[in-house]
């Protein structure tokens, strides 16, 4: 079973926004056996979003569309649709209700733009938007489903999460469809293929291999589509597991999780705390762990030192390193890994200095220079990197480093 | 000038990474003045591939592709690209030259699937890639312009940045294109366009209005495209000026800068410093601010304190309050506040302590509720949210809220 994605707004055609919708809807979608052929962004403009709805109607079965819905006049999904299904439209009294409690409840004015909110295609049915004053239209027409949903994420996420997903499964025979990964660090993606060259070569015909290279990891996909639930999920395990025992010193985790919640993992499996203390990052590390529901159960807390005075009276730094090393130093990077872990009382402790450009590099310390200590029980030690000249990807990549270097710690520590 | 963004690969159609490629593509197109007209993804598979360039093309002048550029067999863009264009393959020496550089410099042995990374289509111009092992390639091909780009993102942005918008300036001849974007906090989508409808209704035809509302604020982007750039300017500077004195009360900045970096800039401006105590926004506030080049000039640090151990111990929060308040409170929040500002040593502090779910919500504190703090040398204000119940939206709408709170506080105490 096929679907596309139409996304439309100019935002998005300008780069103003990152299209993170359509990734997520891809994933709600694969999880009920639903395959995404094309993702397409389209322009708020009535003929390019009639000629993207004839294509993708063209090539899949299902279409979902989402932005150009809210109440202003370059929004203008709605009535491109009408036109496109040839229906007039009406005023749906249970979203005029629905925009009436909420203006209500936000002690708001109502005026007749947010009325005109009530008004859909007559052929729709009304997808209940709980969150928004704009509903979600669902279109069964020309043998195909299409559904229209507002651009707001989360809007868009519980009308899927309660609306669509539930009814797309009941009105669809869908196949079963089935993805294993495994995570790797520190091996490229090409020695990656000839490690396990024979065994790629013996999949089934039905089962994909996807290499995944992100960060200074490597995610092997496997994955594949099937009307036999039990035969694909054993196979592709099968398989999974095979490859995993082939370049078993490089495999972090068996699971598609991201590199910090495998970390979080094998540290609750192990009892541990953790502790972090930053610099360049600037917090991005606890953001990783911390967007992590149950993070709580091994993350104590951490302190972003931006300033020598904080690295100091924080985590105990000795004034004496700063100025004899530097902020950016092996000596400096060990004292606030082993001050975080003292004085925030963890077991481990994860810490990072560096310099993340644009600005403040010296010829001995280039833009993209990052030291990053990892300190517990068994002692501390630190590591130099250096990532390059983009202050984004240094924090990124210094994160995933940092990461990197905790897991390979604690493998060590608990042989 | 219009271009096309093709991104091929199964990991965006599966929804495995977002496709942050292409908002930073359409951005830098959009300051050369090509207007994006569509972005299409699509999977590694020749026939939806060769479909893909053949209606780009018909669209576009200019084809931007990127992804499936790597040494393995589930990456095939290089030869259905060579199959499009009715090319063999040559073997690029440079390239070659420049991937054996690579491979020296990690001291890792190069294999002939590495090699093959020099390959390329033989009517194409090479486009190097200093970052990485595969070339960027340039087709001049049926009246048109098409690059294949990595789509790791940074090799791609180097390659973009050095040569490919370069090239384009070079050989194509550009009408100039203008954004202005003002932001608003605090008032809703629908209000801003009654306010402002007799001055939009007023606009000339090359000039567009678009609204894109986001976590409480809402952009107003005013752009057009002309040869005439001084008038362009001066148009939209000046429509750009009388819509932000309709709505002056709600404008926070008359710029296209995210909430944080106009906060940033308001302090920096006032020479005044920054520190912040997180609990359930968990290092994410530190990292918006961080990520920001020059936010050292404002920004000191902050502490992530997820344990109440940790409140106590880095921002001074009294037991006894925790006990008879709670983590989740006034009092407890206006605490964090003070102490960040005096342990710190910073003009202002915000502080932010919630249930960010989806665990850890009770009767009277659910999910999704958060006291957030501001405190100054003018006294310590705290306000309590509701956001509902996912956690990655709880911990950004908490953040963009303290935000906006920090820059009301800094209006009034410096009005």
């Amino acid at each position: 079973m096929l679907a596309e994605i139409i996304t439309i707004g100019d935002e998005i055609l300008i780069g103003q926004i990152v299209d993170t919708n359509s990734a997520w809807m891809a994933q709600t979608l694969n999880n009920i056996g639903i395959r995404v052929k094309q993702i397409s962004s389209v322009s708020d403009d009535e003929q390019h979003i009639l000629d993207a709805l004839k294509l993708a109607e063209s090539r899949a079965e299902v279409i979902l569309i989402t932005g150009g819905l809210g109440p202003t006049k370059d929004d203008i999904t709605k009535r491109t649709l009408a036109r496109y299904f040839n229906m007039g439209f009406r005023r749906d009294e249970e979203t005029l209700a629905q925009v009436s409690s909420i203006f209500r409840r936000a002690n708001r004015p109502m005026i007749e733009l947010n009325r005109m909110q009530a008004d859909v295609p007559n052929g729709c049915i009304v997808v209940p938007n709980r969150n928004g004053t704009a509903p979600g239209m669902w279109f069964n027409a020309h043998g195909k489903i299409f559904v229209s949903m507002p651009g707001v994420p989360y809007e868009m996420m519980y009308m899927m999460e309660e609306e669509v997903l539930p009814r797309l499964k009941a009105a669809l025979n869908l196949p079963f469809i089935y993805h294993k990964t495994i995570l790797t660090a520190g091996i490229g993606e090409s020695f990656l293929a000839v490690r396990i060259a024979d065994l790629e070569a013996s999949l089934p015909e039905y089962i994909k291999l996807a290499y995944l290279p992100k960060l200074g990891q490597v995610r092997l996909r496997l994955s594949g589509s099937s009307r036999d639930e039990v035969q694909l999920h054993a196979d592709i395990d099968q398989y999974s597991k095979m490859i995993a025992n082939e370049v078993r010193e490089f495999v972090v985790v068996e699971e598609d999780i991201p590199l910090e919640k495998a970390a979080l993992n094998m540290m609750q499996s192990m009892n541990l705390r953790l502790s972090i203390a930053e610099s360049c990052t600037g917090g991005y590390i606890a953001h990783l762990l911390t967007k992590h529901s149950g993070s709580s159960a091994v993350f104590s807390g951490g302190a972003v030192t931006y300033s020598n005075d904080l690295k100091m009276a924080v985590l105990g730094v000795q004034s004496r390193t700063l100025e004899e090393y530097g902020a950016v130093s092996e000596q400096t990077v060990k004292e606030m890994a082993i001050g975080a872990m003292q004085n925030f009382k963890t077991d481990y402790s994860i810490s990072v200095s560096g310099v993340a450009g644009p600005d403040g590099g010296t010829e001995s310390k280039p833009v993209g220079t990052v030291w990053i200590a990892v300190a517990s029980k068994h002692g501390v030690e630190a590591r130099l990197f250096n990532f390059g000249n983009k202050r984004i990807q240094n924090i990124e990549r210094a994160a995933a480093a940092a990461i990197t270097l905790l897991i390979s710690r604690l493998k060590l520590d608990h042989q």
